[in-house]
């Protein structure tokens, strides 16, 4: 066997440099656990002329077209750290095509075409890698694939943005409003330019339909996925959460009940207690519950440069170390059925609203009757003095109850005169 | 390949019967992951009259001896969880030396023989496998073998046994003393008979050098370990640590320094922001910091016989999946030589201490003296009323101060005769 393997690296960006740093760093290590050295060989820039301060290795070639790095297919893995669909999908179907093997960070690729990436790894038996796609340098991926694949996966339940997660704790800690702590996140660069994907849920969500793939052995169509965002949480609904003993966090969840899936990426409430409800600023935690193993739960920085590259050097050594023979999805034929999925309004769990309404007899007890008509059972109320214009803020904390009734409520209280704006509705979970 | 795996089992106590149970509910999944029934075809007792309520397979022949057990040798894979050391070694070393590969969940006897099972096992190119040695279900094994092979392990911090964490729990929550706290956890089957292993460190130390052999690469001997139990921990420390805002752990930690390795096994105070400060109860965690990915925590029961029985499962699946070829160490040649280790007196860290004084003038002033002499700063102290006769507690918590320096400042404190009982003392770990 030769001693050097050799990498196609698309993308010299943060992760890329941070794969870069690290196998430069640990170098020596990293030949005691592989015996190999892994040297990336030519790397894809946009920009040729761009001046580099790090370069990976002496005879490492930067290229700036797909057609530079395949010429001469004189390397072992490709390692796509672009980002986007188009090209990457280009390039990673042309590698597969190629007998080589590919490890990719690109949770956006894999959620929307992994089906087809990991059949067509699969017909030519080769490996298609993705440790770094959720929760960077945290080893979901390989826990699911490996060391949980005998247990039936009952839940996850995952943080797995670090953006949302740094905004909600700034709110939560420091008392900002969500546009403060959004560009506090930007000015120290733990959210992009255009944050939407993060604060809107969607990044969550297409890490949430790769855990399922990987826990559950079904397709879950990105678009059938409940999302709701993080931007439009107010300050008076995490104050009052904390008066209550909870948090908020923006939850990526999937349970299975009887054969069938619930799932969904959302701002919950989370007792202070809970696990979870540590899990703070940028890092990313991940909670599953196993048939066998029960709760376990994986906790770390699901960003940066040097985590993200760790799990794409995972990946790498991996690769090296089975001989390339590939286990990308944990199972003997990958399941690309779609899941069964059963419909949100059926989720059962306890709820947080906040009513908005004029300071006047009668409201509480109306309020509290359409809760009583739809089978909601109020655990904990809170009403408070407040400027009389805007009206006074109601809480209740329900019991255990169905989504769909909880949406009926809603639609009908809405409707009342002395409502003064939409009411507000988080789920608890627990 | 042919489409039975067949286990030979010694051992039918807790962890077994939960191993049997997963292969019974899981059958059709595992079969999904791996393309094969496991089957526990034989199985080593102490006594083949006791009834048994679980039948794992109608197939499954109970014996008594270990040669009844290797007789026509038409098994796979030996699963060993007997525990204890002399039969566990004999039989693993029979197996191993038959070719054959082995699991074991045994962390006394690969903490006292690893290094020679683990040189035979390697000689004979077959699999010795330990996932259930440490942390339970937690996939802690792996991940120090495969997803971190590429990081340089910078420090281990870890509650590694269930028992003494149930304990400190209760003593925390509850305000019990450190003896009813232990029979509640006998009670409630958390303890055994003699939790003498479990209370003074004993079983934490056995994992640590599991979890330092597998981070380093190197043989840290069970008895250069500074080894702590919690049996002396008493409640007027719990309380004052909890007014100060830390709580109390049995740590097992290793730091990496230079190239040497500082490690031991100890109670300490971890302020109550600290990630492994919200571990209750019977649960594990091992938080692990790489110079790539930075902190990562694991988290999950460390005992229990479906957890543990979800490790062994995930152990026998490795074997199968990759073929038989053994990654037992995560290292291409196992390296068994031993730590560089530096001595505890170096250790760093900031202190609590408290002082069982008599209540007079000029005592604090001695104290703190004594304090300053040995480069100690005081960060905050607490001096309470208390029963004249036994005279007052002083609480000091200090600044960082090396060890070396704190036992010498304790041995010329306990020297004066107004300390009425031996100074207590404990790192604090942040």
């Amino acid at each position: 066997m030769k001693n050097v393997v050799k990498i196609a690296l698309a993308g010299f960006g943060t992760v890329g440099t941070g794969l870069a740093k690290i196998l430069k760093e640990n170098k020596e290590w990293i030949k005691k656990r592989t015996g190999k050295e892994i040297v990336i060989s030519k790397i894809l820039v946009k920009n040729l002329n761009k001046p580099r301060t790090l370069i990976p290795h002496p005879n490492t070639i930067f290229v700036d077209t797909p057609e530079a790095l395949f010429q001469d297919n004189d390397w072992d893995i490709l390692v796509e750290l672009i980002g986007g669909i188009d090209l990457p999908y280009q390039l990673i179907t042309k590698a597969l095509k190629l007998g080589k093997s590919v490890v990719t960070a690109n949770k956006a690729l894999l959620s929307m075409k992994g089906k087809d990436l990991l059949k067509l790894a699969e017909t030519q038996n080769v490996g298609l890698y993705f440790e770094a796609s959720v929760g960077g340098g945290i080893p979901i991926i390989q826990t699911l694939k490996e060391s949980l694949s005998g247990n039936k996966i009952k839940a996850i339940t995952g943080i797995l943005n670090g953006t949302a997660n740094y905004i909600l704790t700034e709110m939560s800690q420091n008392e900002l409003t969500f546009s403060e702590a959004l560009n506090q996140a930007q000015e120290k660069g733990y959210a992009e330019a255009d944050p939407s994907l993060d604060i809107k849920g969607i990044d969550a969500a297409h890490k949430l339909t790769i855990l399922i793939f990987l826990a559950h052995g079904v397709v879950y169509p990105l678009e059938k996925l409940w999302v709701k965002g993080i931007e439009n949480i107010e300050t008076q609904d995490i104050s009052f959460a904390k008066e209550l003993g909870y948090v908020f966090k923006l939850i990526a969840q999937v349970k299975e009940k009887s054969g069938h899936l619930q799932a969904g990426v959302f701002p919950a409430l989370l007792p202070q207690k809970h696990i979870l409800a540590k899990v703070d600023g940028p890092f990313n935690a991940i909670l599953v519950q196993g048939n066998a193993v029960g709760p376990i739960m994986l906790y770390g920085q699901g960003a940066g440069d040097l985590p993200t590259g760790s799990a794409v050097l995972a990946d790498i050594i991996s690769l090296i170390k089975n001989n390339y023979a590939p286990n990308n999805t944990g199972f003997i034929e990958s399941p690309f059925k779609d899941a069964n999925i059963l419909d949100n309004v059926s989720v059962v769990c306890e709820h947080y609203f906040r009513f908005q309404v004029l300071d006047k007899p009668g409201v509480l007890s109306a309020l509290s009757g359409i809760m009583g008509e739809h089978n909601i059972s109020i655990a904990q109320a809170i009403q408070k003095a407040q400027n009389k214009k805007k009206g006074v803020p109601i809480v209740f904390l329900t019991h255990r109850a169905r989504l769909g009734d909880v949406e009926k409520a809603i639609n009908e209280i809405n409707r009342f005169d002395f409502v003064l704006q939409p009411t507000v509705h988080y789920p608890i979970i627990h």
